[in-house]
């Protein structure tokens, strides 16, 4: 063990062959993919390169090899997913989401599911498997998900309630989602499995009496609404569901008492590939931009990369992109050392590379000038692409700084913890710092309050599965968005 | 005179107005035409919009009554800009982009030219008159605009040649153009005139030797390819022109030899309106998310703006809002007591405002969250849209810094002369600053200009118009792209 | 009434008085008092120029003229403290803290208090009246000010204790105060009068029970102890002050009750004079390097601004400098329209320009390179003190955003009104939002609460005044910091 | 091989020794040595402290082992200057400097210098032994250092001239330095040895004629005036010095003709040294902060990192600083693959890394709020100390962003190439990118060539040195400054 940037062998083979698949299978599909405008079909456009990735191991590489598994560490995903988010990030969400599902059994389950349903995961001889990762709600008063953790009661909060039917051995779950990724499947008819993080005590709110379930492709009772439409990552799906009263066998509940440590984890694991892929992303544009600057003359006698401002721009790109990649590594390496248990390295990355490159791709395009908006070039689809990494994966504002946050917040904090490599436990505690407790007695809020009250004189329409999700289930007080 | 931020009862109702067409007329025509994947049908989709602004005065309001428009001031067109742009700013381009073709004319032209093209540009009664500006070129080596007034010889810059022929008093124009605005016309036959920037010497290189020339619609020889699909701004019209053997009256050129200054100004004077359309998208975007961030409580007990990070991010784009609109209003003013010789505040403030407002509607989008990914709201549209003023109009680093940088650079500039509203000569010699002379001796350029010869191995593919045009018009050696 | 961004004529002389008094007085005093280590005898050394200053009118120029002011208004003070503050804006925060201490008088106070005291100040005939403005208190556990608006119970918040003795129709004034600005008058002895915020019913707590009250020069049990030692605005003095059963007249106290509206609206007041502040400042800084730009080579051929990246640095300082000092006036007209009433626009120019600024200034030292660290040249001073913006006259973070943030939390707040000079009624439901109450719940702050029991745990030596005022007032209980 | 981010038990010592020092002896000296106005004597006060550091092994720890150096390698360099620099940057720079001076003779030297004058260094039994760099020239026209590989002719850039006296074996040295550091010795009257890059062809300007030669202590013909005084760094000595007639052995020079070379190089090497040095300041400042916030209330009930802005701003700050650390030991790590030849990625970590980090420390200011300014407390030393990286060792602007920028201008540049740890060969036609020739016709360049000749009409007063070696060497055309 010392410090070392160099990847192994086995890495540089893994990286040949992501960048293999990349360019050569996936590169091809993207553009016209991007432009369809029903996120349905470019989804479904991806199937053929998401079955290559299956075989050649990238689709559920990073399950443990015990269950099928690649056993692949976080630094490898690393190597791998640079690779395919510089050509796609939205393709290769589709690969993420599998672990943002099913890492949770590995973390969380006993071992009877995680036999079955990752070995079920990891050897589908079509290779078209895809687990969903079913956890946002869509925006409302109550509604939406980022302060799922706060500590009043409910309803508000993630209000998709699984209700313990003990006589049948079952839960019952209703309810509605909106955002889940890979849910719908590849015919919006669902995943093979959908990871779903549900209230299974509705008498308890906030971060308290939440759990996952595993909700099975077939499920009775699951609507599959058409894929939110986005700006950018459009080869992924994004969901919108409703759950009527659909019944799932009481063994497919895990982390029962313990959702709120299931999400704040997943999304910790996350973070440091949310975070290279926006080095993926910012590499394209700047390699793109880099030959263009140096082939272009706008008009003068040389290629603008010998103009200072441009020389200098590009420089900043770039050594963005080099910290960026060394940052998004440190993470994966600190949770290669700790089982995943990096709520603070892992959201520090997704942070910061997120936003620096975002900013990066825009001063990258500053370079080339006008022609950045030129549908006919690749660099107004990075930044669209750059533009998710801030917002989606847990926003950064709403959750993963407040999770960095309470783990500050903790008496007993190292601030050196983390470039030491030592451990930092997460607890319960460090959830819910900064939600809004019900009793607070902020001044302004009385307006406000009334404001929320009334749903329907807000003057901003309701996303459309808002109001889908209210006809199917508004005589639910509570169950829904 | 004094320090005042009010309008007056005449700009309060010029505002009213405005407010009320973009409301009542634009907004409900615009998702509908952003979203269609052809940029022809998009900008069709604006006509009858367009004839209202007509009526209305919005089209041609900013030159002279003299010659029957509206004169109305750099400020009251800041006052119209603004609400019409936190609608639309592709819409409002097109209003702009009139100003940008004939206010040269104001400026430079003859008084029986100015009689008769501005005439005929107030007094169409169906409404439906269009100035396209014609100036910027498609990439290439030779090839672009933003060095145009580099040192050297040609070709390079401004490829569009028109051929004095004397005997029979015409100018032979050959060529292409890409990016112009308008210029196409609604039925991409030709604007009723296109303002275009020539080299009427092509003997001589750079800023030397350019003239602005009328071409009228119907004019032979001159082809409108489909216009450019763009991330934002979808609403006006970008077009890829070629023009062969176009012949046009002599006396429809004018600033002869004075076309670097034409481009100058022109690009000076539609700063500040460039800067007041950045503060409209952004106040649109800021208003929606405000309202989003009162209404919505992402699942805790409040809405969201009672968290402090939100809080705290509003209030920091509002400020960006209300800072950007003092500057756009003080360059406005400048320009109003300086016959818009402004070329330092003027690029100051499409500079600044652009870029400080770019991030400002990026960071209303965190306080949002995921939810801002969504088509379903117009926020990621609003991004779209802001991207485009730093990047538009004379592009920030290529064009518009070095503007006001060749201003500094003067021994006798006085840096606080726009504070004290005195004037600011702008001169020749201020242009083609940091362009690079053929004779650097640079070392490591040798490389680069082996790549600027090799155009056909840059590995990116041009742009369909320079194929296109190298198609049209490949044997003519320097006269495209 | 129009926009308008030109100086009257009345404006220009007194830009031309300032420009001299600050250019030809003050000037050549402001070097070796900034290097004076000891404060006190930097301050003592600004007292001829402010005798000066009081001639010209500077000192108390916006008090009204009924009571002996200048009656200047806000813009007007714009144009006089950029002139002063461009060559010390430690020395104009003297003339400022005048207006500090003696508004809220103007504001809030009977009118014969304000014929008495307002009267007094306009009045001296030696020209070295000084008025202290005595709120802040030490950082402690409870201490410190930026959250005295917090919902919770006493001590915490202001804790200088001014006790109704009605008996004798007294205060009995007990506790500490730490930062006040000229309290201690140039001989350490105390101001003519200090203007200080104190709890005048200590059964409440956070923003109730406030009051101002005037305490005299002479005043018994008050004790001056050394000024602070800052790393910028070296000039004025901040002082540590003790008072011991200081008795003072009840006529004295004004606001009583609202003496949280008194600190809210005198840092509202100030907002656009910190922000013209830093302009002035910045432009000092912008214009010294602008000439060593164009004059030296630094190895090279030419001035160093030639180079691209120089020019556009100096020029993006530039931008930022005109945009800040638009937006400075503006906030200063609105308040001129509204009796100083724009506590959101008032902190939105205070937060904005000192932090734009402060980044301005450090790029210009960029562009200077290594040289601008050497104390031989006055930018590493520049430096110094725009650094103090951001952080005096209630921080940005603490207390100015969460103004602007009450302000937009109201319901009824319109995102329009400051564009369109409309007022905005700043009320006390507006403050305290952001504050934590004292039954928050947050399931982090157990330790943190065991923390701020344990005072003496925390390892940061408490500031000399924290210690200096428990050995005074140790026993009794929440009297102190 | 594999990415790894974890220490070496030898790592582990070498961090816990370092720290011991830092925090047991050097610590208690910082504080008035600061504040010390006489620079010299903060300099001596360190001489006991550094003779620990000598026999600690870190004042030559860097130099290969074969000449009884410590042959530490630049990571573990990374790991000592984090623990010092968290104490005193200013302290660990004149151990810096030991190696910018030495270094040079490694890389570039015949082995029989190395042998004595790294020999000689590393056994000083007193362990007083300084080495001083010797490079930079006041400003002036012509003059200063940034540009001093322009491709004109002298004089311009470096003029320390070393005429080569082939009679006598010596080149004899005539001209001026001002910013070199540790050159002045304990004493004023020289370090043990100064390696001075001079040059040693006058009639090559530019780039080229450039040597490097050793000038030993007590050569006579040198003078050392007062050290600079600067707002940071104060505890290292930063000399100006004069040369007259000073003889030097001529075997004591070396890189004859490529004095470039070795200035591109030294301060490549130093890149990620400033790199972890702005970590440790910025890490100081945050852990500091981090525990005031922790501890102080500010008025309100809880310690104010309870509210979000501040618990925001502090995991930004530390967010920042855990990605700088990681990318500053990239760098390191790749300079220890290939011998020091990464002029590209150390400057890369230099620029942004100090530029991050300045940003960072006056944002945890910010938290922490107007208490900041107090000079009670170090944290306004933190950001004196955070300035100076972005401004020294090769400014960003004008040598290290310049350096980045000629890598990437060759043709053959790979941009993957710092990811995969490639080497990539730093040479000659790298340099003089963007510097100005001087026969550039640019336009507005009349008026500041006048300007350049007029030295004396700046009305910006000449740094002392300037002054002083105009006195002594002003007959001597072209040779000083």
């Amino acid at each position: 063990m010392a410090i070392d940037f160099t990847l192994t062998a086995a890495q540089r083979k893994l990286q040949r062959n992501a960048r293999e698949f990349a360019v050569e299978i996936l590169q091809p599909l993207v553009r016209q993919a991007d432009e369809h405008p029903d996120p349905q079909k470019a989804f479904e456009a991806m199937k053929g390169a998401y079955i290559e990735c299956y075989k050649l191991g990238f689709a559920m590489g990073f399950l443990p090899r015990k269950y099928g598994g690649g056993g692949v560490s976080n630094i490898d995903l690393q190597v791998v997913s640079e690779e395919i988010t510089a050509v796609d990030p939205g393709f290769a969400t589709i690969l993420l989401v599998n672990g943002l599902a099913l890492m949770p059994l590995v973390w969380f389950g006993p071992e009877d599911q995680k036999r079955r349903w990752i070995g079920e995961a990891t050897s589908d001889p079509r290779g078209e498997y895809l687990a969903g990762w079913t956890v946002s709600e869509a925006a409302g008063t109550p509604g939406g998900t980022a302060n799922f953790d706060h500590p009043g009661g409910f309803p508000a909060g993630i209000g998709l309630v699984a209700k313990h039917d003990k006589g049948r051995g079952e839960y019952v779950v209703n309810g509605a989602k909106y955002w889940p990724c890979n849910a719908g499947g590849w015919d919006l008819r669902g995943a093979n499995v959908n990871v779903c993080v549900v209230r299974t005590d509705p008498r308890k709110g906030g971060k308290s009496g939440l759990s996952a379930i595993i909700v099975p492709r077939g499920a009775r009772g699951v609507t599959y609404n058409a894929p939110i439409s986005k700006i950018g990552h459009r080869l992924c799906q994004n969901n919108s569901i409703v759950f009527e009263n659909c019944r799932v066998p009481e063994e497919n509940a895990f982390a029962v008492g313990n959702g709120d440590l299931v999400v704040s984890k997943a999304f910790t694991w996350s973070g440091p590939v949310a975070a290279i892929a926006a080095v993926g992303v910012a590499r394209a544009a700047y390699e793109y931009i880099l030959k263009w600057a140096k082939t272009y003359t706008a008009g003068g006698e040389k290629p603008i990369i010998h103009h200072q401002a441009v020389g200098y721009l590009l420089a900043e790109v770039a050594m963005k992109i080099e910290a960026c990649r060394a940052f998004a590594w440190k993470a994966a390496h600190y949770l290669d050392l700790h089982d995943s248990e990096g709520h603070a390295v892992g959201a520090m990355a997704k942070v910061l590379c997120g936003e620096i490159l975002f900013d990066a791709v825009f001063r990258a395009m500053q370079a080339m000038g006008v022609n950045a908006l030129d549908k006919t070039h690749p660099v107004e689809k990075f930044l669209r692409e750059a533009l998710v990494f801030p917002l989606y994966d847990a926003g950064n504002v709403g959750m993963q700084m407040r999770k960095i946050w309470g783990v500050m917040l903790a008496p007993d904090f190292d601030p050196r913890a983390i470039a030491n490599c030592e451990p930092i436990r997460f607890q319960k505690s460090m959830e819910g710092v900064g939600t809004l407790a019900p009793h607070d007695a902020q001044s302004a809020s009385s307006g406000a309050t009334h404001v929320s009250k009334g749903r329907k004189s807000t003057g901003i329409s309701p996303a459309p599965q808002a109001r889908l999700a209210r006809s199917h289930a508004s005589r639910k007080a509570g169950t829904i968005s």
